[in-house]
């Protein structure tokens, strides 16, 4: 599957590249200002990024540009207030015919909490990067579940789902290999069709959100059952 | 359980008020005038609502007001842009202390197909509902599925959820009670707290319309699976 682009560098950025790296893929991960994140220190007792760095010879960290560059598939962890921006910065030329894998999610945390959504039932984040970089093909995937079950899909036992959705076929059959490989099984893998499914898939956000306060406990996922 | 009122002369609306009176309940199927309801014929080869009122005597036909003041708890089965005139027809008075079950959803069909929704983010119709009438208890609920589904899960053999929400404890147990009636196990409701999860339940509709058009079979639900 060649080199990958992680752009986030918080725990969902993280945890992807992990996985990555243990299937053997080189991973470049993403930030504003590389030399900024290597020195933050930890937050609330977790270890710090450049401490994680170091467990992972084959996670390279990188500039928005170089990791886009780097990357045949980037997989976009960033926050969805942030996304946009980091595209900017990765740069058209970086960004020209890559497969973006979209897992984040538009989510307003300015009017408190719970998070709502920066969109609004005509529109995604999704379709908002594809619209502002069209030289990319956007894929949105695995933003309806934790970070740990999209890498990992037997953290839930059952079976459950990972709906895909975007307009380009093969930028689609690319993000499927890459599911299969996290173990996502060819049955749970539901594509949804073009790059408007983002709307639905993105405003399932509350519900998950309202789930994860009664079930407390992120491990769980939606599953379609059918007549 | 007591006498039941429906709102809403449509498809939804007789489908639960034929499981209602196959339960045994006395039911009042509410619409703005009766007259021009009973006069309406049969759209897309199905049968008209007097033709369907005749095979069933122990439901009653009446206006929004008669079949409020009628039921103990109201089923709201109008349409979402239509609801909030169908309350404020059945009358402050005739609403006093109802406990509604709200499975209507607010959609918008005025951006053409598929349907998007009316509210947005940090609102929701079961909200706007409660709002304006602050002497019902609403409860929403079964809203996420097809409406044969809502009243016989069994059409779905495995397991699957029904989630619900209100501010209401005791309209809350008045619906779990119906829900049980109509065949879904304890296991299966999901009580998801207050009427601001509501939100959440409504905007799952997106994700419903497209799984429909992918699935092509609306005798789907939503299970969740967990860890």
């Amino acid at each position: 599957m060649g080199n990958i682009a992680v752009f986030g560098t918080a725990i969902v950025g993280q945890t992807h590249a992990e996985r990555l790296v243990s299937l053997g893929h080189d991973v470049m991960i993403g930030t504003r200002n590389v030399k900024e994140t290597l020195a933050r220190s930890g937050a609330g007792g977790k270890p710090s990024f450049s401490e994680w760095l170091k467990k992972f010879p084959n996670i390279k960290p990188g500039t928005y540009a170089e990791a886009a560059a780097f990357g045949e598939l980037i997989i976009n962890a960033t926050n969805g207030s942030g996304t946009l921006a980091a595209f900017e910065l990765a740069g058209k030329n970086n960004l020209s015919a890559k497969v973006i894998l979209d897992i984040s999610n538009p989510l307003d945390f300015s009017k408190g909490m719970p998070p709502s959504l920066f969109v609004c039932n005509t529109d995604s984040l999704a379709e908002q990067i594809q619209q502002k970089f069209p030289e990319t093909k956007v894929v949105k995937a695995l933003n309806t579940m934790n970070a740990n079950v999209q890498v990992n899909p037997a953290l839930v036992p059952e079976d459950h789902n990972a709906f895909l959705a975007g307009n380009d076929e093969a930028a689609k059959t690319k993000v499927k290999e890459l599911l299969r490989s996290y173990g996502w099984s060819d049955k749970s893998i539901m594509d949804l069709g073009d790059l408007t499914a983002s709307r639905g898939l993105e405003m399932i956000l509350p519900l998950w959100v309202r789930l994860w306060s009664v079930i407390k406990n992120p491990m769980f996922n939606f599953k379609i059952v059918t007549g």
